[in-house]
């Protein structure tokens, strides 16, 4: 059938798999009983344990679900040695339920798949030869794609059940307080990590300092840990983080970013107490400067700024120009320090960010999301999964989630190299439409009709030339020309699902 | 049947209401399901509410069970507002499961009794008019007393389950972030409501001070709560916290403190490191102030402070005598302001301070806890419920749950009055006598024949007499006189759980 973003859903998913299609982006009031983990009951001692070896004979067994975060980003050591561990012992039919995959775990998960050790796999996103490989079929089960806040929720209402937890923390005391923000490896927010703490089974902590009873602040907490493994090193420090902050001196990256400001300080949002979430990246970084300069200029200060943090975004908390930060994750040291040292910097969990099914999460109250886009079609869908080749090369991350807010806008450029970004049709829907109110390129924007408001407010801003989407996308076109249609075989790799869990798109295997 | 500590536990409660009989001290692992709550999905807006009675009539109905926490004390002006409007409102039959229950709701909870809106009790203790009025055999269903780690536990395994929580917080933002530090009614940690914000279906704030959005930093979060109720006032801040610290001057209070230094200082455990909870009351505050000296005098620094937190032992932490506070909740003003200021006071929720079912609590890591007593027995065996005349006139608060540690001491007057604290046989056991390592009163001490260690160690130091239990036990008849056998009826009002659910002991009814 098709779904109401018009993407064809195989019936037996739906069926099988007890899937609804997409319908609506409203997620409407309704009462959802939580599960909650089955407690091995101790006193808290004897957590220590010496190897990865030891403690995964101990807890894993054939067709559990195995989760891990990634917080360490390209800097992850404490993925590969679990791995490596369970195709040694033969553990075969796992479920990989990772916050997101990175570029560093590609090859033990494809080593993995090889081995029958990992049969079924939900992640936000993943990139390069694991992406390539299930795009070409290696995995024989779909994978699920899920946002950050549909991670949360999915968890939270059972629908995944982690049996064990693998949690790499750059500290640890010996029955199982940890936080992000001390050790070699610190990383900041452990916001993503939380959940799997909280409803998992079984929790086990590597880390490669164990420091002095009781360890505080204790994001993850005692109560919450069954194991403690002393590694030799839980992450390259050099690559956890995005290093040094850099902005961009890209012309066209400047161009954008200097849009978007527009957009946004010509909008009725632009007013004390506002909030917003600009993510990482070059460009979200020049925006986060322009900003600064008009908030100054204005004398305008936000309420918080949400998300994955970054440098510039702290540099905001301490000018005074922001009062808040909700903080489920650091994209470099610099935010990684200040949550560590200014308490106006709160570290969240992944429910607390974007969970569609609780009580009211952040993302609910966000005036201003920037988002980035593979893809973007006339209907403002996005695509951030797929490239133009049709293979898997991205990640959902907390897009689905951000996009609800109040003044949604997407900075792209309108084409990147030889490939157009504004399309007539993207590859694969990630975040429909209607939730998208201003696409922003280097030539201009472009405004979802839906925001008549908008398209008020932005019409007669200087600097900033305001197009139809067909027009942007005719553009690009002219430029780079038609692209040929990508050529799928009929089966699914890979099932997108919105942060309600309802299914918006699938990725075919592709025809070689 | 008798119970392993001899206590008669009427079969028919055994059966009706499927308890089992104390065993035994010490719980031993096991799997224990956690239970979750339902949670009514929103985007966190419209949540406050104007009036008490509006958020009564939309959550609470016939049967329900409520709960309230005692952070506030006997400044509480939450509890009687809303028990108030239940009874106008006509709501009956609820179970009222507080954290524990302070004088200044005892007028409003006989009332609720009498108007048939309270049928079921449950907390930690009861004093003055309330505690009297049970004991006469006012409420029909016997009361069922918890220790704070022990209800943790009946809430997390869902033995109680909590329709609707009622905070008392002294800020929230309208979406619910909440902490107990700032404002006019601040009283430091929220660790017993902690529990009932993440297992209650509906969780109702109560304050007088709404702050901006997002409030941080959030003990009680966005997604925990369903509606945030402006009120005029939420506590007397005079009554809130103990006031002023003031260290006692009676000599009979200050010999039992010296002694009891005597006793921890002489112990295998006074070393770096080790870890204590010494409670609130003077003599508390005077063993905090012995035990300064020593650790200045013997260079020993603690790793831990624990329980319930004083000025005193902050003044230990910024010393840097003391690494860390665990910080479940804070007898006066000075501890709560620390908490606010230095992170080094870790906020505790009761689960993990004492929860016995959980992966590790607090007080599994225990060294030396100091614990009151209203009488205690030739068996070790103590009562903190229940007065020399029978009527309940107490609470278990942490007692059950801090005997646990390596060192128990029970710092207690030989006699009070006309009333001998050494008794033959308490008239209610709360805390089973193996837990109990040394009795220090101001005559002498006395140690538990179990723990030859201790007798090894503690004989030959000066200025701290030894006796056997019974010698103290006659000492104090000597004094006081034999008493008379209390009078009871047949009928249970009340049951005593041992921290692991069973029944340890029950009260019965005065006989007039």
């Amino acid at each position: 059938m098709k779904n109401k973003v018009d993407r064809e859903i195989p019936d037996d998913i739906l069926k099988e798999q007890n899937y609804n299609a997409f319908q609506t982006s409203e997620i409407g009031p309704a009462n959802k009983q939580r599960v909650a983990p089955l407690v091995a009951v101790s006193k808290g001692n004897g957590k220590i344990v010496n190897s990865i070896q030891e403690v995964v004979e101990k807890l894993v067994k054939d067709g559990m679900t195995i989760s891990f975060h990634h917080h360490l980003r390209e800097g992850d050591q404490i993925f590969n040695q679990v791995m490596q561990t369970m195709i040694d012992l033969g553990i075969k039919n796992l479920t990989l339920a990772p916050s997101s995959l990175t570029n560093v775990m590609n090859d033990l998960v494809i080593k993995a798949i090889q081995a029958g050790t990992i049969t079924n796999i939900t992640s936000s996103g993943m990139r390069g030869s694991l992406g390539e490989a299930i795009s070409r079929g290696l995995l024989k089960n779909p994978v699920i794609f899920r946002s950050h806040g549909n991670r949360a929720r999915a968890i939270e209402e059972g629908s995944t059940k982690i049996d064990v937890a693998f949690l790499g923390v750059p500290n640890a005391d010996r029955v199982g307080n940890a936080n992000g923000m001390e050790g070699a490896a610190a990383f900041g927010s452990l916001g993503y990590a939380l959940i799997d703490a909280q409803y998992a089974d079984k929790v086990v902590l590597l880390t490669d300092n164990i420091v002095a009873y009781p360890n505080t602040p204790a994001s993850i907490k005692q109560t919450q840990v069954d194991f403690v493994v002393k590694v030799d090193q839980v992450g390259n420090p050099d690559k956890i983080g995005s290093g040094a902050t850099r902005f961009t001196k890209d012309p066209k990256e400047l161009k954008i970013a200097k849009m978007v400001n527009e957009v946004i300080t010509h909008s009725a949002y632009f007013k004390n107490g506002f909030s917003f979430q600009t993510g990482s990246g070059g460009a979200a970084l020049a925006v986060t400067r322009y900003l600064r300069q008009s908030m100054l200029d204005n004398k305008i200060k936000a309420s918080f700024a949400l998300g994955g943090i970054t440098k510039p975004t702290v540099d905001l908390l301490e000018e005074g120009l922001v009062d808040k930060i909700m903080d489920v994750q650091d994209f470099d040291k610099g935010a990684a320090d200040s949550m560590k040292n200014d308490r106006r910097q709160q570290e969240i969990d992944a429910s607390w960010y974007a969970d569609p099914d609780n009580k009211g999460a952040m993302v609910d109250q966000l005036d201003v999301a920037i988002l980035s886009a593979l893809e973007i079609d006339t209907k403002f869908n996005v695509n951030v999964m797929t490239g133009s080749d049709g293979i898997i090369r991205g990640a959902i991350g907390g897009h689905q989630d951000a996009a609800g807010a109040k003044l949604t806008i997407i900075s792209a450029p309108l084409i990147r190299g030889r490939i157009a970004t504004v399309v007539k049709d993207v590859t694969t829907i990630v975040t429909p439409g209607d939730l998208i109110d201003v696409l922003v390129t280097e030539v201009g924007i472009a405004i979802n009709p839906k925001r008549q408001d908008l398209i008020q407010a932005l019409s007669h801003v200087s600097d900033l030339p305001v197009y139809t989407i067909e027009q942007l996308q005719q553009r690009a076109e002219k430029i780079v020309g038609r692209s040929e249609a990508l050529s799928f075989t009929n089966r699914t790799v890979a099932l997108i699902e919105y942060r309600d869990g309802s299914l918006i798109d699938v990725v075919k295997q592709i025809k070689e």
